[in-house]
């Protein structure tokens, strides 16, 4: 048995609270998005406790603060962060506890067991949420990955309209720069992060262990039918889209719900037109969120799910049409780094279980070049994005000590 | 048998083409908006005609024309008119077919009969649409009700948000006059208009005789859930109010589906809070349109539909909560009109069918002061309130045969 990793929950406690201090809103809120002022002092601060640990400071092009110990053997690193914006009045705890828990996590190794045979690594990531330039998600980790064009630098805009190239030049980066932020000497990153659900609370657990990242599509659908007077025009006759919608709809919802867990559909946005109240609509517009983490059960979510749309369009005389936002394929953990998790867990005496992640996370980017896995804390009633978002001290710990643990098989 | 009535088809023609020509938008379009320049226009011709077919000619305090021809035995008038106002953007037969209707069937009774027993009136009343002030609807059948109130004429406003009174001045209308407008001396009230829907199409039959004006209630709902990340919570632990909208929407609709003709429900506008792709809502609104003409009827489809929506909010764990912007009862076609439409109908030789309107119309309003009932010509494609809007001038004379065969049983 390895021995008790100790880390220090008063420390733990003064970190999360003066982060949250930069960019505060009300009592517990946070708004710190990609390079505003509270971004540019939260990114000084992580570097100065970094420093302040003994660790080697370095900022990349993009704005990345990376603390690094050297291992005595070398080779790839082991690495783990999360992202240090935040969305527009969020929370104290998304993205900021797992920036806080690397950089916790490799100090206290380093004062428990001394240098490690690999590089231990803690990082920053500059960008996760989109809140200020939507088109940036993921910006620290796709230029890690080195997945920014340069067009990006002049087409990715803020809702003023500046484009991230001209604000980056603002707080003292070089967008022509860019490319030097690619990284391929990183081997693991373990990313920890709140659950932002209600699944460990419901299971009176602190931690999780995530084995995949679940593959997330947008549909933006389309329903035509014929516009009509509400009161002159018999139901038996009707092509009224907004019927087929209820339909399919609650079809869609239903294909997910009796998949069971970890299976989720959503419909967050419906429209019609004209919209009158008097008017059979022509037209109905509506996005589904679709998510599976494995990819053979995700493939037949999909499928189920556009047989059904298009057979209720067919059998009820109207149009359908739709387009693919977003699909991201599910992001597997690698089964070395989830061993040393599970031994860390053991090891350390922390009950767990292994989930997968509903929501898209840096270490989806970062499966690209390394191999990675991610940790869970608990969340107060699964929320997050909001100021009310909260994960316990203790719960913070443990999940810090499990990183610790996991770090600890995999660099010593 | 009585002796066969004749319409002059091309005087219908001519009158419809040039009343269509008042507000002409394109080939086929009308918009004539209440006190509006083509209103003024059409207003002027309306009576330009009356007084060519030699009817007395009067104008009340909010603008509705009038053409009267006196009776030998005095008593109260058979009258018979619709709206002379369009949507904007609208057609050439809604409510000008049914105003001009009036006119050449007294006309015509008074070419072939002579002088009737009972006085015979016809009438453009001013306003029905509310395409210019949205609370003006009934504007012209309200004056001659007596439910004008004098607040009204400066809380209602037009879209430039000048009030109603003001614009009567505007055209010489005296406002402090309005309540001069209403009239105790109507006994028989027969409104002809296009049908707006497809019923008499599928029927093959150019006219029908109306028997009922739906009843209608306008409800807007809104249900309550909880809002979470779209991907962080499993299904079964949702309160999804988008889940329970696809769930009670298609009960409400199904409700009047499985009803039959002549129930019918919509659902014309929806909308979700926040609206975001990836964000199960905390709110959905909708609205409901539901309408019968049978007045048990109708208490049992709203029940049902309350308790529908109360059962799915309830076992779903939303919140629900409902306001009704409009109420309107069914209208009842008086039994003795009824009669002498069927009479008149039997000898002229008109094949027709019984239904009810599914729209709203003056008549609803002048059946507080008189008997009524209403005729409805046939429209291609069920379509109104678009330049589309059609009825062939076979099936305009033969509604017209009809109203006059019952103004005859009516008043000679």
């Amino acid at each position: 048995m390895a021995p008790r990793i100790e880390i220090d929950a008063d420390l733990v406690r003064d970190r999360i609270d003066r982060l949250a201090a930069i960019g505060r809103v009300g009592e517990t809120g946070v708004t710190r998005t990609l390079y505003d002022d509270a971004w540019v002092a939260a990114t000084d601060q992580y570097a100065a406790w970094c420093d302040a640990a003994g660790l080697a400071v370095t900022r990349d092009a993009v704005g990345n603060v990376w603390g690094r110990l050297e291992g005595t053997a070398g080779g790839d690193a082991v690495v783990s962060g999360s992202h240090i914006d935040s969305q527009v009045n969020g929370g104290r705890f998304d993205g900021a506890l797992g920036a806080l828990a690397g950089l916790i996590a490799v100090a206290a190794l380093r004062d428990q067991f001394g240098a490690p045979k690999r590089p231990l690594e803690a990082v920053a990531f500059c960008e996760e949420e989109g809140s200020r330039f939507p088109n940036a998600q993921f910006w620290g980790s796709r230029a890690i990955t080195g997945r920014i064009g340069a067009a990006d630098l002049d087409t990715v805009c803020d809702g003023a309209g500046r484009s991230i190239g001209a604000v980056m030049r603002d707080v003292g980066l070089d967008p022509d720069a860019v490319g030097t932020a690619k990284r391929g000497d990183i081997g693991d990153f373990i990313e920890l992060h709140i659950e932002q659900g209600p699944i460990l609370e419901q299971d009176d657990l602190a931690v999780a262990i995530v084995d995949a990242i679940t593959g997330i599509r947008h549909y933006h659908v389309t329903l035509t039918g014929v516009q009509n007077h509400a009161g002159g025009f018999p139901m038996d006759i009707r092509n009224d889209p907004m019927a087929g919608f209820l339909e399919l709809g609650a079809g869609l919802i239903d294909t997910a719900h009796r998949a069971g867990r970890p299976a989720v559909s959503t419909i967050g946005r419906v429209e019609a037109t004209p919209g009158a109240r008097a008017i059979i609509p022509r037209e109905v517009r509506f996005t589904l969120d679709t998510r599976h983490p494995d990819p053979a059960a995700r493939a037949r979510q999909y499928a189920v799910q556009e047989a059904l749309m298009r057979e209720v369009a067919a059998r009820r005389g109207l149009g359908i049409d739709w387009t693919i936002e977003l699909d991201h394929p599910p992001c597997l953990s690698d089964p070395g780094i989830l061993a040393a998790l599970q031994a860390g867990a053991t090891e350390q005496g922390i009950a767990t279980r292994v989930m997968a992640s509903g929501a898209g996370h840096d270490t989806q980017q970062m499966a690209r070049i390394a191999r990675v896995a991610m940790i869970f804390v608990r969340s107060k009633d699964g929320r997050s994005h909001t100021p009310e978002e909260f994960s316990s001290l203790e719960d913070c710990v443990e999940g810090i000590r499990l990183l610790a643990a996991a770090m600890h098989k995999l660099a010593y």
